[in-house]
């Protein structure tokens, strides 16, 4: 395989693409193209201050190194879940301090402004621990980390001024979610995913600059511009439904080359010529949680405090 | 596995229904489900003439059964596609005069009408040279046969006054066309799939009866009721997109019983509540083939009638 651009050796090869391209070629590339994604969706400009969620992994760490590439005003923010110890087969794992250091280190090296949040520290108990005591999610803490990790996201956006909030979701996380909802035919999440979801009152815009590329394009680019990050996936995310939606697309992807990518730019281009019928803004029904000041549709607290007020009671 | 209605031995176990039934209740089961799904869907009534589109195959020779057995005014037609010959491989097949076998032996045996349209001696020639000739769909002979196919049927429906088409289509048939059209996000096809296509002028009502019920299940009751049906796929069949689909979907389904019904019932569920903008009603701009009469919205002859016409320049 040759690389289209200077018919070096190719160092990668995107047969969706029908594209090979040398290492040199793939780094500009990459940039190039989420720079296009950027405009196309109209995201951001380089006048905003952009947040983006780092977790220690290939997505969010690559997608911060694109952004700063790209001259754009990008912090980090990484948040502490604490997802460290034993599994119950007594392996040892310390995913969450892992992912904070490397983190830490990417940030150090390249001079960039890192926000920490540890969830112990501000809540009281790592995320583990948090799910336990409110029994929410069937023995998964992924509800309840999902459910804090937004809290959190938009509440250092509002509270440190930043108009967008970035997140590494790639191709295959955006086609397993609209996989997922449409295998259950979920209207609302079907209506709301999307590359951007605009920004509201009291929450920022959030973005996803990395929708369009192959999960394998951003472990090339990690693996190729020599970005350290943590291999493994969250110890607790194995077995989950979004991974076996994952499998699923990708036989799929191996018998018909492209099919993950026609699934889900085809779902943004039916949708955008009004395939769906568009429900009453959602938006307008929102209002202040009393507690944090968040938006939320709940009569009382938002389900962040609420879950927050739970634990505090049955830790009392 | 114990019968649900009298304790019996259960013939088959139906994981997605959390059913298992005996041999007597379960060929009881059947007919009662195929009446609520007709008197749901508002399909047909008693005092209507139905074509039953029949390929001596076990789901449209079981809903021919079941539709007698419940009291149906309801006729076959066996369309001759003439897929008999010598595969590449040098396989002898004989698909098309062992399935009319069947068929007719099926109908003699309980005093039905059958209606026998043979392509080759109406058309001139078999589907298999009559694709070959026209190069219309890429080596196999599937889309000719569709469109043939739905030729006959509209022809001999409106012919012989049947008020309604019915087809032995099954859910796993139909998860898969709506499988493949929503990987593809076909708006059209999503906004015309169902159980019930309503008559239009020159057109019979289109009815998928067994389209709920599981392959497995309509296996089960061809077996269970003694009816002599062809094994085989169409050797055409081989190697399809919809049968892969189907495996995916098998897979699926072996992962989450009940997943390929959700599929399908939510859909039909979410675009009866309106998730999707209604087209324009397409049948407007239908006029009569000047041909053969059916409605086209072709500006000339319909679609049938011109691959008619290609075939005989072809040969001439």
């Amino acid at each position: 395989m040759k690389c289209r651009k200077c018919g070096g050796k190719a160092s990668v090869n995107m047969r969706q693409h029908k594209l090979a391209l040398c290492k040199k070629h793939y780094l500009e590339w990459m940039p190039e193209q989420t720079e296009r994604f950027i405009k196309k969706y109209e995201m951001f400009t380089r006048e905003e201050k952009i947040l983006v969620a780092v977790s220690g992994g290939k997505d969010s760490l690559a997608l911060w190194d694109i952004l700063a590439r790209l001259g754009y005003q990008a912090d980090g923010l990484y948040i502490g879940l604490g997802i460290d110890g034993v599994s119950p087969s007594g392996e040892e794992f310390g995913y969450s301090s892992e992912s904070q250091h490397l983190t830490q280190k990417f940030a150090d090296e390249r001079g960039l402004t890192l926000h920490i949040v540890d969830v112990e520290k501000e809540y009281g108990q790592p995320i583990p621990v948090l799910a336990d005591i409110t029994h929410r999610g069937k023995g998964r803490p992924c509800s309840v980390c999902g459910l804090a990790k937004r809290h959190v996201m938009n509440r250092i956006a509002r509270d440190l001024g930043y108009a967008v909030l970035a997140t590494g979701h790639n191709l295959d996380d955006e086609a397993a979610v609209l996989f997922g909802n449409t295998l259950n035919w979920l209207g609302e999440y079907l209506l709301r995913q999307g590359p951007v979801l605009p920004e509201s009152p009291g929450l920022a815009r959030k973005v996803k600059p990395l929708c369009r590329f192959y999960e394998r394009e951003m472990a090339a680019y990690a693996l190729l511009r020599g970005i350290e990050y943590i291999y493994e996936e969250c110890p607790f995310a194995k077995g989950s439904k979004t991974i076996y939606y994952k499998e699923l697309l990708n036989q799929l992807e191996t018998e018909c080359p492209g099919a993950k990518l026609t699934f889900y730019l085809k779902f943004l281009e039916v949708r955008k010529q009004g395939l769906f019928v568009e429900q009453d803004n959602a938006q307008a029904h929102l209002k202040p949680c009393p507690n944090c000041g968040q938006p939320t549709s709940a009569p009382g607290l938002c389900s962040f405090c609420r879950l927050m007020e739970r634990a505090m009671d049955i830790s009392a």
